[in-house]
């Protein structure tokens, strides 16, 4: 069977030994720092459940007869995208964390797909049958790819062509009759450290005196040159120790920074070198699941700080007057569930065989994601109740001085443990205001709530609507 | 051809004749009266557009190789419901309100085709025959149907057995071998005036001490005892002047009162008598289908408001710097529609053959349409600026000393008449404050916000969500 | 006593005689006509309170040792700026409505005041002897003064200067040594109606070349050349009527466009005459005072609702269950309330002696003026439930075939009869979509939001923010 | 002078060296934890800031001819209450966090001086001259006072006579001639840390049956038997490093739950013992002044936000694009302040001679103290970008490998290092997600928002609000 386990994984990933530091340090064994551990863990879990029966088919495809799993395909009809949006929301009522990695290298597969296809197509270039040829390597390999987008950018109120540093969009620096030399960084990559493979794709607005800046390939994250910096984000410290003062004792999620050291690309590997025409095409693909996919995401993350939430109203007896909110809390996750799904299922075809959602939908359902969440968010809050910004650590539960002090005037209802609701309300604390917090992820994930504004003003079609309103209001065109 | 035209319909309805009143007299030609006229145009819209090739398979089904109108189909499939959502928002965007009827009698058909189907196979009756025959009667006739549920309710602290006066929930007073007499009302039914017949729900609510109440039928709205009072909303009477200080000058809507002075209903007309177990599952099926649909509607509604707007923003030069809330107002629209796609989407099928939408993203996309509207119209406001609410009238433009001032300071941008201004302004007043205005659709159609606020309790599965939390915060069940 | 009766007022707004026109007719008695009556009514109201003891004070004020209107005088200290948001809460409790007239006039009044003192002091003017000269009549006469500031500006994408009809900013258009010749019109002139004066003030942003735009005036509305048209709300029809479904029985709002076609002013009556610097000052100052004042209007308007709402809940037995909703209502007014008040207590002098609110805390209540009332009118929509949108005409209660069925299924709790509800659901419609509505009051009374903003943003002192986050983040000026 | 230099505060706190626990060992010196120092820090600023001649009067008041701290005084008149709440905003835009111990130690004084004013008048105690001699110690000597209030409550739905174990209350367990023995815990104590005394207050909701938990008194934290355990917040860890990746480089927060492990309180320090009616009015005092203060306080923190956000703005090139955004977070500030004050000048004296906020105002500000911050901090993460979630650690920058890319690709605008951009990341991304967070607050600083709501409720007048309508709707009581 080409789907691997969960162990398998984590050792392929300990194995590739790719080149990260972490607060200064290099990783040298990414099974035993801390933060990435649990990183791994959430990623391995996708692994774990593709390989349930219960799960087939939503976690895997059917390609030419083999099992793939899903985060390795192509969607090829608006039921895939339903999937890919129920994935999501499983994924993360499971994990209560993104596990970014293998989500965005498969949006990034998909919209090189159409890129590559529509670039051989018209210009007669080789760049889909590459990524033909790497997706069945990524599937029979059951790799995890992450997928990279954002460049540094420098000066943001400048072109890339005037920027005093070039490399603040990555860019191809050489090249020979093998491949390409590249050098820059992408930031934000999630799951980076627990992908094998790193996709990459260019920025947008790019022209012809820009075009060494529209790339993509995909490379091995241990490729010499291939350095990350994993971010270290408010509360990060504390994944590193034991216990449960962490909250989500079990996932994590964890970010990168990664440079391209002037890194050789063999010419298998490049999806697009130049044609900068199609640069924003890849982008608007990519974001486009991608911000539908969060409809799904949030919706889990939702889920888990709502159980969160109703399980510290039950150890505080106060289930039955917390009842309004909890509920206020389920529909703010259904309704970004229910625009995910809207999104999907009014998905559209494209020449290369791959289905995308709704462009106006999906953007929709982004801009719900930057609004919501931060209601679910302060629910939680308020449910928490003052605990959740006082806890004693876990540390002091067993110091013998003060730990019984602890046991005794944190108990809750009926013989709930101090303990219990401590784990209860540090799971909500992490989601509040630890790394990878539901903040984090919903406002800029899949970009900014200005970049989907932008694509919702220009799908508007306010003549359309103009139309109906004049027709109504008997405003004849030559009034 | 089964589908009338407009034409026809309008006839049709003048030659029904019911007993109505409004404003304290009878209405002797409801093509004559100008708030019932706006009424009928909004149906015959329906009948217009539905024999368009256009909207064939959207506005239109087959059945039995004929083809019908939708609006008095069974959806059979979770494409129907989509369909239905897309409807839905197309005749609000057509027409600038909600033309009701045919909604709700839709709706109506929908529910009782479970319930009869479920009471026949449970309980041996007849019903579900009865309601295929009528069916088929008024899928023939093409023939507009109300939809009748609520109740007066007298005082709701007290159930139906102890009202004082027990008619003021509808309930059958009489019964022979040919059918049985009815008392009561059923009130806010939206275009009763523009329908031919009927559709009448029970309550809510009944006990074997109160089964009386627990009746289902239809019956035309001219038979003898039928009386509408059709309700006077604040703008009313300027639907009944010629010009456009009405604002939507073509369509109108229209709700009444409906009393039932002992009505006799004849047998194959009747599709519940006393089985109160059913009477709670017509219902929740009823407005299931109706939390899901006012998403497109609002949609539609809040597409012809955006357009009004932006009509205002560019006639007073200001497009570009009212760009910004113009897309908010339409991501709020799309927010509804993509919420009421996913409650479609995820559609459940049952033993009638009949589907009905998901009932937590329902009753979710219900919530939302309680909120978002009201956000688009506050746009709305604020685009209009102060004229919305200091607008001469249409009568003023014609009087010798003022008119010319008028037509001098209320010109707009570049040749726009002030008419044209007017007109426009005129028109997003009437949503917002005239008869049939957004807030009146939204807070209550479909049931009151609690009433969807406790379904959504009820579906929210605390318990999973708790096992959830509990696991990533490794709180055993025995800690 | 210098302090008018209602009566007298009445009287002598109908002997005034104005030249105004309606729906296209003139008003030849402003006290027959159902409209303008309710007007009366409500600046009425202000005359009558003001000779209550309990009210003295408040709505009085001493000058040199007379009891005057305080809607004549000059804010003297923080503790009248205090007054003047309480009064204006008060009287909308009163009324239900905004009275306008004699808000706008005295602010006007105080913001010449300043200008007029600052010309006088800067340019050698006589501006400020006449406009206190000009008090003293309005005080010892007790006289109501509409305030007018808003031209109708024609194509807003141009300036002045570049109209093609520079009319479209009321200018000057002749002078002679006994006085000015003043040609344009004033548009949503709040209460003018029931007016004896109108105080004009400019508009802003004039330069050297558009100086025949930059005057100020006083005149009484009966003066030739001075023509009003009332406006014509959704709803207004019915005020026109006797009886209920007007919902406020007692007091009603108007506003006028009015015209002045070649109007002659007195020199002792014009405050400003092509001083171009300090049109915007006069301007800023007014609705610096507005934008204050906004948040106690509207506490007393939501004040009003909310009673309205509680009585509702009360005839339909729910006050139980919709007390969370009521209370929220009341939260949102006194959150406007409150920061009126801060605006209040945060006011400046000026040289002239006149006080004005903080302008931050001013723009900052005028922006949540355009806010929290639809959240208060959105959720009286939900407390009045469906009623509020099917309601007969209180015409139908009367007709022999159909009143006795409104009787009785309209009657509400424990012998609340049908017309007690209507009533209150009829008071809550009107507030909401009638003429006067609160959405109409809000967002553009004293200003868009987009002005507010503006101010907002002009006196948000970034440097000093930037500088505090400086020092903590520790960022030196030179890192 | 009594006024304390920062220096002096500092060495008086270490001197103390009172019982406190973290992380699960004993503190021995806390101005050598960095926690616990940045808490020091905070307070120590408002001791060098009363000493400054820019802020006498505003944070110092005289007292009987010498200048005493305004955080030992008792507000003798609403300008007082105004003072408190400048006060809060000046120290929250100074240190960026809530310093806690110093206010509410003010507000309990304050609390403390109207209830034993009570009981010595009506009961003919010696409370109130105890406390009389107890503020003259504090003044004189300059001391910070905590505020305690909270207890752990164990089963919530139980009664305290009802509790498994009495403690859950804090409670005399013993009395002699001398004074009372006291055992339990008071939880969320802002500041004790930093604090040289604790001032105690009882729960509410206590019967004769529980007068043994009405208890109120004060007592020095090195006191034996009183021990303290330092609550560890999400980022705590961070707070002990060096570096600025803790954001605040200078000041910090701290809470700790307060053991009372069987104390001795001499009498001369005990302000209340048994008088169970009394312990509600206490805590309601408190809460008044703690709901309205936290307007100051929110809209001070807002400002620093803002500020960074503005920088970060700079930075990145978009202070133009984001001006909007900015706009509105200064508008959310200001509102809240807005409030506050209006609360403090509506602000009424008790015969004690202590003057207390309005109380309906008092609580509407808090409500919105636990919505508007949480909009503050949304438009701060959106302005932010994703970076915000991205960071590198401090640690990163100085290593060999990647500290050079790290400074290449983090660049901002024109010689904008990484660090500056760094530094303005993290100071946000503390207030949002570290200890002391704004949402830690917000949400359940000074009582829950049920709390605040069901005071609101109390508070409302809805009869008076009733009988307005009433009139307005013309339905007379006999109707």
């Amino acid at each position: 069977m080409v789907l691997k386990t969960k162990q398998q994984y984590i050792q392929s990933i300990k194995k590739l030994n790719a080149e990260a530091y972490m607060r200064g340090k290099r990783i040298n064994d990414v099974t035993q720092n801390g933060m990435t551990r649990l990183a791994l863990e959430g990623v391995g879990e996708i692994y774990d459940l593709s390989r349930q029966p219960a799960y087939s088919g939503l976690l895997t495809r059917n390609e030419n007869g083999s099992t793939i799993s899903a985060y390795c395909s192509i969607h090829r009809s608006p039921e895939d995208l339903v999937k890919r949006v129920r994935a999501a929301r499983l994924i993360c009522q499971k994990c209560g964390v993104c596990t970014a990695s293998r989500c965005c290298g498969w949006d990034a597969l998909n919209a090189l797909w159409y890129t590559t296809y529509e670039m051989d197509t018209k210009l007669g270039t080789q760049y889909h049958k590459r990524l033909e040829r790497y997706s069945h390597l990524v599937q029979g390999k059951d790799l995890t790819c992450a997928g990279a987008l954002t460049d540094p950018k420098g000066n943001r109120s400048l072109k890339p062509k005037h920027q005093p540093d070039k490399d603040v969009y990555l860019r191809v620096v050489d090249e020979n009759r093998k491949g390409i030399v590249v050098r820059g960084a992408k930031s934000m990559i999630g799951g980076a450290i627990g992908s094998h493979e790193i996709v990459v794709q260019p920025g947008t607005g790019f022209s012809e005196a820009e075009k060494e800046h529209a790339v993509a390939f995909a490379i091995s994250l241990n490729a010499p040159g291939v350095v990350q910096v994993v971010n270290s984000q408010s509360g990060g410290e504390r994944k590193l120790e034991k216990g449960y003062d962490k909250g989500n004792v079990i996932f994590g999620s964890s970010e990168s920074l990664v440079i391209f050291d002037d890194v050789f690309i063999p010419n298998e590997r490049v999806f697009m070198n130049g044609e900068y025409d199609y640069a924003a095409e890849t982008v608007s693909k990519f974001v486009l699941l991608h911000r539908m996919v969060l409809g799904g995401c949030l919706a889990g993350c939702g889920d888990v700080l709502t159980g969160a939430a109703a399980l510290l109203a039950e150890y505080n007896g106060l289930s039955r007057q917390l009842s309004d909110r909890l509920t206020e809390m389920t529909y703010l996750s259904e309704a970004l569930y229910s625009q995910a799904l809207g999104a999907a299922l009014q998905g559209q075809p494209t020449p290369s065989g791959a289905w995308f959602p709704d462009p106006l939908l999906a953007n929709v359902t982004k801009l719900s994601v930057t609004r919501l969440p931060y209601e679910i968010q302060k629910i939680a809050e308020d449910i928490g109740g003052g605990m959740l910004a006082c806890m004693p650590s876990e540390l002091d539960l067993t110091n013998p001085r003060v730990g019984h002090f602890i046991e005794k005037y944190y108990k809750g209802l009926n013989g709930v443990t101090a303990e219990k609701r401590l784990r209860a309300a540090r799971l909500i604390e992490s989601m509040i205001a630890g790394p990878g917090r539901l903040g984090a992820l919903c406002m800029h994930g899949g970009g900014s709530p200005a970049a989907a504004q932008m694509t919702v003003r220009q799908l508007a079609d306010l003549e359309a609507k103009k139309t109906m309103a004049r027709k109504l209001a008997g405003i004849p065109s030559d009034l």
